[in-house]
């Protein structure tokens, strides 16, 4: 049995690198749509060739020439199944695929991971909160996988980049393309700081069907899967259906009932998924399950808002408590002018009065 | 033991009906504030006058004159505990009022019903909604309960009014008082065709600590609890607690993570409240639960919904699958012209093309 490296380079010249290269590249491409097979033949032997022989293939009939020459002028690694370097959960799955192609820090296929996926038209209220979402898991030292799309996938993988962090796109075409092209730009910073990731051979396409398996190495990478913005029907279902199938706990941001972008995220939410409110509610979970965060001691509570005049009012009683006509002379106020505060704070139980008629603020409790 | 009829009018003038009625009101006066008390008594004996014995209080002594007045003049009627027009799923509390006082049709406090709760200062979004889901229950026949605020509870009531429904308001303040002022036009509409409640006795104006005990009341006349929109510290969220004490099932309706009037509301959801994304969807499990509703068979599936150009081409398909080039020529498109809209559709998995090439649409899932 051959020892398998951790990943192959299409620039290593040494023979015996390229003859294996040049057999898990036409596993690749013989499976790419029966990734199953692949994994049934590589449960029996981790070497491409005798994995080619299952497959009834002729070892180095492909790739074409041209294949390896781009791999490595684009600077791809391949990752195979069974490598030190193939992400362990992934390879639990009996559809994983028989090699991932790698652009950027391959490391980061094996590090803590939460996907943001979402829609692709996405609301100013989709993104915004991908963002927030996406900032914050970065900081916590978490990566954030993601599918490169317009939407919420761009504004978690930009957020990430802008915060420093580290952050994966899984592709549904070929390493070597773009899709869509509007984002080279983004594709190019990820593969720079983070990493660019597909199943999918040299000049693939992206095509619809490669979506929906697309999604099981997003949720395959992760141990959370956050679905931020998703109508009824939509490729982040498909994503969180893979992640339930696989064990990965699947969260969900609530949205308007009356807006279609949040029609498929409420109803992940009514079918059982967690409700995804503060990122901090996110580290905690992810942290009781194990998972090792950057600065666990950055997860805090929430603070719960209070708007301009009331403020006044809390801020006026201070530490102190005051009585009515205390607190009125403090705000300029005649007694009577205090009443519909008071009695707003007292109804939403910020203020109470004591028994000796004072009235003190209400000690926050901790959500 | 005395036979208690179903419930006591100011202007019967019969001496025993006046005599029974003061006691209730004494009983009434004595324990608003310590319903408990006049419930443990209530459990030994059901005639008024051994309950004020119980309670160490004369008989009589209370209420003022003007007060028999008051109801008569305002057409309240008494209900008083284990009589027949008690709910009985009220009278299950450990802390039931004693005694409900009525304007309108005390039936209704019987009646299959739903409560729809939340914020004063709701949001635009939070008054749609309210209405949107206070018109179809109310159109499948169940009673819809609310607490006569602004807000939420306002638009619930005034929904169901306009849909011919019957609404109850549950009153922080006596029978003969309004809050707020400005609903008073709302509130003698409920009255006319649906009904005002309260346990609290004439002249007792609205404070602070009524309205949490008001909101047992609400969940207690209710099988179910719809919370709106609610702030982080909010009464609804009182009431959902009551609901929830009280085995009532807690529905609310997601909302945007960063909107405060939300607040409240996600977190029902985040600690396991049902996500109430389609009056539809309420009503069935009401129906599971045994509630009886007017029209079950309104009782429908949800329709995806998809906006005009590509609605254009599910048109364009219709019910029998097309080449690309068939559906080009039928939409007057170039086929590359067509080819956004398509890749849209097949990964919203709403069209699929067959084995021969031709495209068709997909049967919509229910969901």
């Amino acid at each position: 049995m051959s020892a398998v490296p951790d990943c192959l380079r299409a620039d290593d010249m040494r023979p015996t690198v390229r003859a294996a290269l040049r057999d898990w590249l036409e596993i690749q491409r013989r499976c790419v749509f029966d990734p199953q097979r692949a994994r049934r033949a590589l449960a029996k032997t981790p070497d491409p060739r005798r994995v080619l022989a299952e497959l009834g293939s002729r070892p180095g009939r492909s790739p074409v020439p041209r294949e390896l020459e781009t791999l490595a002028r684009t600077g791809t690694l391949a990752v195979p199944f069974g490598s030190a370097g193939y992400p362990e959960r992934l390879a639990r799955l009996t559809d994983a695929p028989p090699l991932l192609l790698v652009q950027g820090d391959p490391e980061l296929l094996c590090a803590p991971a939460v996907a943001i996926v979402g829609a692709r038209a996405a609301t100013a209220y989709g993104r915004a909160t991908a963002q927030r979402f996406a900032t914050a898991l970065a900081r916590a030292g978490l990566v954030v996988v993601s599918g490169l799309a317009a939407g919420v996938d761009a504004a978690a993988h930009a957020a990430v980049l802008d915060a420093g962090g580290r952050t994966v796109a899984v592709l549904a075409c070929g390493p070597d393309l773009v899709y869509p092209l509007r984002h080279r730009g983004l594709s190019q910073r990820v593969a720079a700081s983070g990493a660019l990731v597909t199943e999918f051979p040299v000049g693939t396409p992206p095509r619809p069907a490669h979506f929906p398996l697309r999604n099981r190495i997003i949720s395959g990478l992760t141990r959370a899967v956050l679905v931020v913005e998703a109508r009824v029907r939509s490729g982040s279902l498909v994503t969180a259906r893979h992640a339930a199938d696989q064990g990965v706990d699947v969260w969900a941001v609530p949205g308007p009932v009356d807006s279609p972008a949040s029609g498929g995220t409420n109803r992940l939410l009514r079918d059982g998924a967690y409700v995804a409110l503060e990122p901090d509610e996110m580290l905690e979970a992810l942290a009781r399950d194990g998972v090792p965060l950057a600065r666990p001691e950055a997860v805090a509570g929430v603070v719960p808002a209070v708007s301009g005049p009331l403020r006044r009012v809390l801020e006026a009683l201070g530490d102190a408590p005051q009585t009515r006509d205390a607190l009125a002379r403090l705000l300029n106020l005649p007694p009577e002018g205090l009443a519909p505060a008071l009695l707003e704070l007292e109804l939403a139980d910020a203020v109470t009065e004591d028994r000796d008629g004072r009235l003190r603020l209400v000690s926050p409790p901790r959500d």
